[in-house]
């Protein structure tokens, strides 16, 4: 596995997440854009709306992390805290800044909504942050140093995803192939063992599956050099003919 | 919020869903399931099949919420190390256990399969620990102090969570209203934070959607205390009549 690709970590933020009433599909999402770019992704936290538990994760994960993500809690409403919690994490100062402002200002203007106080505070960003930019519903996220904080709706989510990860310099994106195995995975597993000690460039994950009583596995072979990635295809090939 | 119900974390183990190949879906299953059976949930990480990290998060989150659920890596492959990870993570010992060699046994008669090396493995049950039952595949999960065990497989996961949740000793179920308001959040926001400061034992969420271009959210009420629920339905209603 390429351990030199830039590091990543998610907070998915939001209450709703947590008891279940809303099904996240941010960290999937975000999952595979990162995996095309060349970054590792090697921890998401899920957390609740309060104060003290973002301040610690943002903390914790961006330190740990060349890259930290952060979906949910940046809409008008008074369970929105995560601009404010990150700023205080980061140990900033944070107001309503002129640009956001703007950004808003024209969004409400062109749909004849007002721009009110609690619209406003979506045009609180910390000091020293850089917008991203929001082509869906216009109030911005921003990247603060290496914490990147985006909205929870899925298709702002992805916006800005698709906003800010160009300007992110990313490593080897991974390749990855897969081999189906009709038999099952206790079979299989001592010579996918083996094959893994002879390869250890790459990954080598099984995942089983039952259709029909059948039951097969997907053995995934991923790495960064296609050579080595192509061998151990070889090998499986040779080891479970199809 | 009832901060006096049972507290509970969740790690996701694997490579697969950090990679953005699998989707997890039983991070979702149990957040429902908690909630049902009077648990807070109030935090869930997702790590790879890296012994460390597994060790390192289990600890962690085990000494810090009355209960921690694990899904993912007790199969019979390389890559399967949860079961390993989490005797070390609580400083016991882990071997083959006669109970659930006995079941894998008779799972492989059953089905005319030979009980080898690889499949053995599952067999591997720290000292101490209680098994959780496995109707789908034999495989045994397990419970070692608050820690509890299972499988990543959706299907048997869910049988697992069956099995083992009548045994635990939850709490008050939340209580969970719904007002749908046809008006964009941040013309709702500041009523609701009003309210909010009026109902401090009720949880009120807001969750903004766009359909066919009209904006609107959902307003969710949780806490213990239907009637607490109630009185705040009823706000809603008087602020933003249908």
């Amino acid at each position: 596995m390429p351990m030199t690709n830039p590091t990543a970590a998610m907070l998915v933020i939001g209450d709703e997440i947590l008891s279940g009433r809303t099904r996240d599909s941010n960290m999937h999402y975000l999952a595979q854009e990162l995996s095309r770019a060349g970054f590792n992704l090697t921890e998401v936290r899920m957390i609740p709306d309060r104060p003290d538990a973002i301040v610690a994760a943002v903390r914790k994960l961006s330190i740990s992390h060349d890259h930290l993500f952060t979906s949910g809690g940046i809409g008008p409403t008074h369970d929105d805290i995560t601009a404010d919690s990150v700023a205080r994490a980061m140990g900033v100062s944070i107001a309503v800044r002129a640009d956001a402002r703007a950004l808003l200002q024209a969004h409400y203007d062109r749909s004849g909504q007002e721009l009110n106080e609690a619209r406003l505070r979506m045009a609180r960003i910390p000091e020293g942050a850089v917008l991203i930019d929001n082509p869906v519903s216009a109030a911005p996220g921003f990247s603060l140093g290496n914490v990147h904080v985006m909205a929870g709706v899925p298709m702002v989510f992805q916006a800005m995803v698709a906003s800010l990860l160009p300007t992110l310099t990313g490593g080897t994106p991974l390749v990855s192939q897969t081999w189906r195995v009709m038999r099952g995975e206790g079979e299989i597993a001592g010579p996918l063992a083996r094959m893994a000690a002879d390869f250890p460039e790459v990954s080598i994950g099984s995942y089983p599956f039952q259709r029909d009583g059948v039951y097969g596995a997907n053995v995934v072979v991923r790495g960064a050099d296609p050579a080595q990635v192509g061998a151990a295809m070889i090998r499986l090939a040779g080891l479970f003919p199809a």
